[in-house]
């Protein structure tokens, strides 16, 4: 007799992603083992081992990281808005329950103090156990956990972070008020002058409508806003947006204020350097022409 | 009582890509309906409807082209090398059944002429009758088409082409040989003075061993040599990346020579333009690493 853990998504040693935001097409891995099953006050989380891709976080059915490529995003997700910034001081960081970008976060040794707000401390234990390479984050002394609603943390504050990161989920489930133009409106009241905003904004292959939609609220609360893009493999179609916005419109998000030196970038990064910062605003064609006129 | 076709990779309604380039990872696509299966002479020719895809065709189990997405590749295997070229006369293209790559080629009015030479004329074949939209280029009165290998193809021509395309599937199969440094010193020979070729070169997320070997020995026969890549959800992690290498040691291959109006590339493309040619070479920190030094 076994007692091996089981998941509906897991079938004939393969789990495999479907979802509504990306009919028709499905990324499948290869499970080794599922290592954890619950179901959170919020939502359905899952951790496996692949056989390819290290340790896989999996809410509601959608792939979250896999220990093979989450530094893409991560480091995007981090290192986009605060060397965008000038000289920020205290960062802000909603959802990223894995620890992911808060572990990028602290290899700025300018910044004094990262705030994370997760909803659901079921994704910081299971990270913790399953994904300590990304859990680290929570261990650096500069680094404060408020278990909670993003929405609900925000109503208060004012005039508060230089750059606030939303690494979310989906707009559907708990994330659903993350993609709203009220949330975006909290984030900005919080922010100090010239502060920036970096938030999870889906692929520009699968969701031109939702990007667009955000695109239009966002011009109109802040005076500068892009659009760029990280590949990573597993996630839907193999990439996804980040949508950064200042409340300085002289600063040209697209070029890094400040960079690491050649050897700092080879020591601290794979996936970021200063060159890809720029590259990641260069968008396809048919992107290109889809987002410029949002309104 | 039904016909309906059947394919041992089509279960349950969905096609899956395994492959012993990407162990442990598979894209899906649902299928609506098989539209033709055939052993070829030299591979096993699948095409399928897809319910959000287009049509779809599958050589040896591994996506070649589906009508959603097939356009960023050919675009970018076409308009990179020719546009880094300042005056393309002669274009061959290896490989490119499908049409694609020639439906690009004749969009460039200073190009004279276009030799296609496909291994198997089954692909052209089911590409005309499932792809009309990429078997367009077969059409047009610049293009001459020739079938038979590309390699004995090549054994004759000297001084020949201005630029030379390899759009060859992946190295197993019957495009091993378009992998190896024998091949790359034909394209040269067959090249005049100046020219470019650029050939198809697997992704950086899961073949940089191979990407490498191929950087070692074009580097010994061409004086510049650049790596890019290209976005498209159905080939494998989402991305795929191009080989570009000059006789003109003095040419920068990342700058388009010439360019489009932005009216141009907009009623032409839908991928390429003049800033994604640039960005397309900007890599992630791990690529540039791995890649810089490969002898």
């Amino acid at each position: 007799m076994t007692d091996a853990l089981t998941h509906p998504l897991v079938k004939d040693g393969w789990f495999k992603e479907t979802g509504t935001l990306w009919p028709g097409q499905a990324m499948t891995l290869e499970v080794k083992e599922i290592l954890h099953v619950e179901r959170s006050k919020f939502q359905d989380v899952l951790v496996f081992q692949s056989t390819t891709y290290g340790n896989v976080l999996v809410l509601d059915g959608v792939i979250q990281a896999t220990e093979r490529d989450e530094f893409s995003y991560q480091e995007m997700m981090t290192h986009v808005p605060v060397f965008a910034h000038p000289n920020p001081k205290r960062v802000l960081v909603i959802g990223g329950g894995d620890g992911g970008v808060l572990r990028e976060v602290v290899k700025h040794e300018g910044v004094e103090e990262v705030v994370l707000c997760e909803i659901d401390e079921a994704v910081i234990n299971a990270s913790k156990k399953y994904l300590p390479s990304m859990a680290v984050g929570f261990q650096h002394p500069k680094v404060k956990i408020h278990v909670g609603d993003g929405f609900a943390f925000l109503e208060d504050k004012v005039d508060t972070f230089d750059v606030i990161i939303t690494d979310s989920s989906d707009p559907v489930g708990p994330a659903a008020s993350l993609f709203q133009a009220k949330f975006f409106e909290l984030m900005k009241n919080a922010l100090r002058d010239g502060g920036i905003i970096c938030t999870q904004c889906e692929c520009l292959w699968l969701h031109l409508p939702i990007i667009k939609e955000v695109l239009g609220f966002t011009r109109k609360l802040f005076p500068a806003v892009e659009y760029g893009f990280v590949t990573i493999p597993t996630y839907p179609s193999g990439q996804i947006g980040l949508m950064v916005c200042s409340k300085n419109g002289s600063l040209d998000l697209k070029k890094p204020q400040r960079r690491w030196t050649k050897e700092q970038e080879a020591k601290l990064c794979r996936y970021y350097n200063a060159e890809i910062h720029e590259a990641c605003f260069v968008l396809p064609q048919f992107a290109r022409a889809a987002l410029e006129d949002a309104k």
